[in-house]
């Protein structure tokens, strides 16, 4: 009975408009809180600050137990993904690790506070769920990406090994350096060093930038072609209210019922006069 | 009586296409005379380019002056956002900031008279009303490359910052740096620096530079299928002249009530045969 | 008579797919002796080099020649650009500057020969084509970034000229700085420069990259969505062989055509019965 | 018999899917051979290496034999391109060039056998193949870049070699000069250095940066607009199992059919009357 009454309370204020922007209003806060720790402050601000800090980890926690509260089935709350990170990120930041050990692991916890932001405000939410749709449709580019530079790195440490180690000594700095040359950082200076050695070397280096640069620009237009196309059916679908959208084949279909229908008619109508 | 008279003629010199051609004249004037005064010059001609610049003062005093005049209601005149902008920058040109202390802020405002060449010509001004339409769009984007960007600063300056103060000394600072990464500016020296301290630092980079290189890319895209659409759809409204366009939604239930239109037809002719 | 005769001769062989490809490896080999020409040479190969550049000069004016005089109408082989393209190059090949001092002129001469190569490649001429006519629609983009680059040139001359006048002496000198900043050449450099005096001119540097790197964004798409609206288009044409290609607009109209038909027909064939 | 019998159980064994997942980690276990000799090993661990490479070469060796055998037709296996490479691959690893000479080509031709994680993997091979049908299309786009680029290395080089014989010396070191210039890396330095002798030469920086940028920008789009209208057309075809696509014409074209009926059927109901 209580449990009952305590879930609506909390359902209520769950979709409570100004409860939600108390809580923005708390997450910009704590964003606030970790960047002024980043500054050198008075001691009695920084204790201030650490104080702030506590109350919003308070606050964090009662929120996110209203939350939880509000759910009617509570097995749904955690199939979420989002409840998920959010709880997650509340409980790490509970955790005792204020020796000075462990210092500069609470405070990195702390910042992660900051993507609650992106929990909180729905059209982030929708903008990372639409990137995480994206992803399956990348990942044979991005393996495929990862082979070339595997490739190119392994012959890279073969090769100039020995002219400079620091940059090609073995395959994973190889491929640190190969990201480098992507980028286009510096990336004759690494071409002049080798090519003292292997003149030839420049056709390693434009191949690999060719191939690169061409794989991803496949990815930019495979994204670009699959997000178009979805975006474009999803404002058809919502427009027309249909499950199923009606397309140039459909209407061709419908077309050739009318001219079969005709012409059963006109060939009844032809039939008595004989 | 007199008022409505100047406000005719006042309207029909700003319907004047020499008026307008002559305005154009004035502002690339004024722009080269900006251009002029960061040159080294005689104080003859430093004199004669200081008359010439109130003169462009005066005429582009008069201009908005009978522009105004030329509003039927004076209201409207305010109301477009381009009038105010000329009319502001007209008026701050002509406080009297010509005293030493006040002289660098008095060439500024004089720069920003070159601005009167978007306001001025129709294309230029289509132009920037077409980007400020795709301004809310890319508000959120904006937001959340803004949360990776202070979350990494965050993150940069908890770690790094005693290893290099200038670079990593705050927040601010570190999301200068930051940027720095992201247009690909000398990045490798920034990460070396602190790969020596924590080797395991790049994962830090490139997970940055992905994350924010994809979120770009994401904004890219967004900005494109939606002109897209909208060229799209004013060209073929403007083409039709219809307030709605047909779609292949419409023909498809054009074809269907045709169909339906036929299948009563031919329960109707074969009624009367029973 | 014999005009006639030459012209009708001339024709043929302009037509004559060998000698297309004969042209083609003339122009080929006179690449060939402009690259040669930047390498030490033997003077007996000099000799040979310089001997093969009159040949090719020969054989270029007796194929202009030749396409000059297959043309049925003389006036219409001038209107095509090309044809007045290929006939320049030819002819400013032709002048004596061979003495010494002109020497380097001469060579540069002999270079844009290879631009013959667009010319007589029908794909590449259509390419040139094609950018050319996509050429008005970005004129006001360049316009406008040019603009952008102007007010922040004349910025930049009027607060850091004294800082560094090698990088902002001058109007002219601020606008080559600016562009280096935009292709984010060791633009922090420059930065951090002028942050020494100014520290808030991150500002500067950062809302200009911003903007002409949203303006440039702008012009990409407004070229793509115009260029795949004509290619859709004029492919579209191509398949169907009609003038004017019907859309779905026309469909609606063909039906609502058809849906007046029936109507009148079932008012028709009611009126009888009454 | 034997022969007919021996291809049914490779062919089995081809299409079994424990064999594939076993092939791919063969290539994966092969791959990462190849990474681990860019590091130095205990001389055991060197040993145990060097076996599996020579255990994964005969897997290899077994794996293309079983799927040769698997065959039924023996001529159309070379017909697959894949097939080819895959044995080309494994046949070449097969050479004895293990001597001391020869060792690192060896090593490099051990590095291509991660190739075969492409040919293996249907979705890269898929995607390579594509990559391989926009090749055409980017033939005459690549073609019109390397002319640009080699004109602007010839008259590089015959202005600047002299200034700086390692960047201008000659048309090819020339043409890799423009190519980091292209890159936008360390471009500044290489343009001031010509511009104190020639203080004009940013011309000739910036008309190759805007002409190669923008030939790249249409070779682009040129691939978005391309592969865009394939694939949508073969999700469509796919769709609708058709072999020809009805097109917005086709539909045109049954309506016009439709109303000509129409008109027949109005004459003809028309003439009994008379």
């Amino acid at each position: 009975m209580i449990s009952k009454k305590l879930q609506q309370h909390s359902a209520n204020l769950r979709s409570n408009k100004a409860f939600e922007m108390f809580v923005v209003g708390i997450i910009v806060t704590s964003a606030l809180l970790v960047g002024a720790k980043t500054y050198d402050m008075h001691p009695a601000v920084e204790q201030f600050v650490q104080w702030l800090d506590y109350l919003v980890t308070l606050i964090f926690l009662t929120e996110i137990t209203i939350r939880f509260l509000g759910e009617p089935e509570k097995r749904k709350f955690f199939k979420d993904a989002w409840n998920v990170f959010d709880a997650s990120i509340v409980l790490v930041s509970l955790l005792p690790i204020e020796n000075s050990d462990m210092a500069l692991v609470a405070r990195l916890v702390r910042i992660f506070r900051v993507l609650r932001m992106i929990s909180t405000i729905t059209e982030l939410r929708m903008l990372i769920n639409s990137i995480f749709k994206a992803m399956p449709q990348l990942g044979y580019v991005v393996l495929l990406v990862f082979i070339i530079f595997y490739i190119y790195a392994a012959m890279g440490s073969t090769l100039f090994a020995t002219i400079n180690p620091a940059l090609w000594g073995d395959v994973s700095i190889s491929m640190l350096t190969l990201f480098r040359v992507m980028t286009f950082e510096a990336w004759v200076d690494v071409m002049y060093e080798t090519m003292e050695v292997y003149p030839l070397s420049w056709t390693f280096y434009l191949s690999f930038i060719f191939l690169t640069a061409f794989t991803f620009l496949n990815m930019l237009i495979g994204i670009v072609v699959n997000v178009m196309n979805d975006e474009h059916r999803k404002v058809y679908l919502k427009k027309s209210g249909h499950k199923h959208e009606p397309t140039i084949e459909d209407l061709y279909r419908k077309i050739e019922a009318i001219e079969a229908h005709m012409a059963r008619a006109a060939e009844q109508s032809r039939k008595p006069d004989e």
